[in-house]
């Protein structure tokens, strides 16, 4: 056509240059990982991401080599996400809880050139530093440390690096296709696998994931992220924070409840993300200290199944909307996000919060669909339970370094999760499609047991398996963890889910355990307890 | 690099499949133009747009073909938007109140092959027919109208088009650089010229410019954009309602304060978007009819100057926010809005007026400077006027048809307004670059002394012209059109500006006319006034 518009690509060194013009003196706050708040600002991050990206030039690193960070949620580990985005080099984030043996495997497989990492990790590193074959530069994330220095030889220090910086640094541009960041998602089975994040499918997501009904982040809002910076890309929030110049608060180390009841009357936090655990203790901190956290006015939760009394409890206790959201490495991770519509105006509170406990609907550029096993695409009637599929602008395509696509024939990622969608596109996960009991034909949530399970005040823990059965393939059996001291039977358990689920979907059996195994990223291993308990039920045949 | 994410073009299309799938029952509902409401759907709205699509397929029109519109905003205008660039075609909207010649230049530099209308315009069209020489189909947007039909030849009815369509129609996928729409700039001087959007500058300004410091549209909003659809897209309202599912109240024919508080009232409109006299207008009617416009909450302004008594006039009387918003043809057209800082909360209400009465900041996506007569980069300092430049994802680059770059040479559009820029990018428009007065090397603003002569009881419209001067180079002249029966003498209108300008910005000339020469889009053509007045103070050399 005899005509256009600027083509410009959508580069991640855009976001911290528009921070830096527009909201130059807008804060960035830190918890240091050494203790104590560090306050800077836009302007410096952006002044700072381009020193470090001269230094990482005169290092030697070339386009597209990555760099990984093993650091919590702070100013440097921000500089670096944009500084090496910027650069044309890859962030890859890892995740610090995971085993050594992860670790190496995935610095290795990624093949890092750079390691940053935060003071708190240094042992870790040291440990690990002669495993890891690809690691030219270890960079410790702060001033020069002698001590530190003494334990890892030829080590860089962040601070030093800054001050050699050339701050004139111009950043470059390139297309918006290529790699700027890689998290490893770390399943059950087999090898962690990496998703490489484009600039475009991080830029795509940091407009389409903040619209209104989205994260809503603007100038207005004091953010702080408590999601760590290590799992995919802390939900979007620094990329759309410096897009929109809010004032960011970064709780370094310290995600205890009272840790951040004071950060957030401190520094007047409105927004607060993270997994519901961090709530957990938010909220007993709240009730500890007597705090209303009067500023905070939104808390967005993720990650795994929201305790159905938090919506009502940050409601009615401190006037906070709680807001649930799902998503995944492979999503970016923005799958859906929990608003309400205009024509639930009218609904009570509860009639609300019961919505809401949902994980919510797309924002534009994601799209959903459910199949059965058979690969066909069933009904959007909130009561059909199929494995969710997604496709759009920041899912997945293929995995780094896999030879074939992580699509399905026709070109839909996926997610191992089953699902119900209602007719508005309000979409709930009923299980992890390796988790869900197929029990004579029907589906029978195991996340649905356990939601139940979890409010019986006896209970630490506790977890519903599907162990085989001879007439119906498989049935609901509980693993519990009681509380010290607790008294309660298997058949007082069992009576509990009376009037809650339907009488074919009551589990058939208790198992009393001392403590449930754990995974790297604090999930129950629920693969062990099958091939523990799996066959438990092989005798009932003739009940 | 060994890995990726999905990679799906930005397309319109995608937004009303979007709107249809998790938004389907939302409303959209007009005014006809024959009078009466007609209420429709998102759902209904991706239907039609197919089944014309399947139609404008089978009447023969090839990828990129111009189809025009000279209509209101209503639902069929909706489905043409979406259904012409959906389908690959070039949705050219038309100003109805262009010059005849004009609109005939447009139609046939455009080359467009379909021309959609309301029932209003087929008088003018029919008389224009002759002269259009590219236009093979005429669609009169309603049912078969039997009088209509007698008095063009062939013409064929939007209806009976859409029950002839095919509701399966597939949305084709193509690059999304490729062209989606088209609006031509009346400029003062030559041709008018066409900006040729794409598919992807629009979806862009759709993400970007709907952020929440933006318009900030949500699943919960009606929205009734008074701004209409032939103006720059609407000011992209349309697409954004689309990828955020918002109700839409589209307002036909009927723009009068009384037609608008009704639809407001009735419709529960919560976000409104127009120009200064429709808000003065509706001002007018909320007074007369006593309404208090209860769903109200926001109305977003621009295109022309914005009165300082508005902001608190909304505020006070009907709890109502006005944002003030800037933008072009050329810029899609977002290029500020004025939304306040988080530092500016412990302001006065007065202080924030203040701040809110200028023109705002730039969203992501846009970038600003200004620059001066040398060409160099001048100070965001809010004092230093400039001439304005941006650039940006959904800034024009070349004209339709044009073989020369719009751009600087380093890749900027220049606006042709002067502009102050402060530290924060909140952005002032000082004046035209062409009507600034340049008086003994200083810049005197003519819209800032109009804006003050505009509050003079005795007045009923005003310019300020720059009239050449010996020794001043220019210096400001006032034209005025008194009220009917009011007196007011030159000496009382120069005093007036004692104390509210610096006293070598007065004007030194009041011109009394009858009235003042207006353009096509309801401008003040001050070049005919310059021609007139331009050397009336020659004779003051020796003053």
């Amino acid at each position: 056509m005899l005509g256009k518009m600027m083509d410009q690509p959508l580069l991640i060194s855009n976001l911290i240059v528009h921070a830096a013009r527009y909201h130059g003196a807008t804060e960035v706050v830190s918890v240091e990982t050494t203790g104590g708040i560090e306050r800077a600002n836009w302007s410096m991050l952006d002044a700072n991401a381009r020193r470090l990206a001269s230094v990482l030039d005169r290092l030697g690193l070339k386009f597209e080599d990555r760099c990984a960070t093993i650091a919590w949620n702070n100013r440097r580990h921000m500089e670096i996400y944009f500084c090496v985005a910027g650069a044309g080099l890859v962030c890859h984030t890892i995740n610090p809880r995971l085993h050594p043996e992860q670790l190496i495997y995935i610095v290795n497989h990624a093949e890092d050139k750079v390691l940053f990492f935060d003071r708190t990790f240094l042992p870790a590193v040291t440990k690990l530093k002669e495993h890891l074959n690809t690691v030219e530069h270890y960079v410790l994330m702060g001033p020069r440390d002698d001590e530190a220095a003494g334990m890892l030889d030829g080590l860089l220090f962040y601070d030093e690096l800054l001050e050699q910086g050339d701050v004139g640094y111009d950043w470059p541009q390139f297309d918006e296709t290529r790699a700027s960041s890689l998290c490893y998602t770390s399943g059950t089975t087999g090898h962690p696998k990496g998703v490489l994040y484009t600039h475009r499918s991080t830029m795509l997501h940091t407009l389409a994931g903040n619209q209104p009904d989205g994260l809503a982040i603007s100038a207005k809002d004091t953010v702080l992220p408590v999601v760590p910076m290590f799992h995919v890309n802390a939900w979007g929030v620094p990329y759309i924070a410096a897009a929109n110049g809010a004032k960011l608060i970064l709780p370094g180390p310290g995600l205890d409840g009272e840790s951040l009841v004071k950060l957030i009357d401190d520094e007047g936090v409105t927004l607060a993300l993270g997994v519901p655990t961090i709530w957990m203790g938010l909220l007993g901190a709240l009730e500890k200290t007597g705090s209303k956290a009067k500023s905070l006015v939104r808390t967005v939760v993720g990650g795994s199944a929201l305790p159905p009394s938090m919506i009502p409890t940050f409601r009615d206790k401190y006037g906070v909307e709680l807001i649930h959201a799902w998503g995944m490495t492979e999503t970016s991770p923005l799958g859906t996000l929990n608003q309400l519509l205009q024509k639930h105006d009218a609904l009570s509170d509860e009639a609300k919060a019961a919505i809401r406990l949902g994980q919510g609907r797309p924002p534009y550029g994601v799209e959903m669909r459910i199949v059965g096993e058979d690969g066909s695409t069933l009904p959007h009637d909130g009561k059909t339970q199929g494995e969710l599929q997604v496709r759009g602008h920041w899912i997945v395509d293929t995995y780094f370094k896999a030879s074939e696509s992580a699509l399905t024939d026709d070109g839909w990622f996926d997610t191992g999760d089953v699902a119900t969608i209602d007719a508005d596109g309000y979409m709930i996960i009923r299980d992890r499609a390796k988790d869900i009991i197929k029990s004579g034909g029907e589906w029978i949530s195991s996340v649905e047991l356990e939601n139940i399970l979890i409010g019986h005040p006896a209970i630490t823990n506790a977890t519903v398996i599907a162990a085989r059965h001879p007439k119906w393939d498989e049935r609901p059996v509980l693993v519990v963890q009681k509380n010290e001291n607790a008294e309660v039977s298997e058949e007082e358990l069992i009576a509990y889910f009376d009037g809650k689920v339907a009488s074919w979907q009551v589990p058939d059996k208790v198992i009393f355990v001392d403590a449930l195994p754990m995974g790297g990223t604090g999930k129950i291993v629920k693969a062990k307890l099958r091939e523990e308990y799996g066959d438990l039920l092989m005798q009932d045949g003739e009940a």
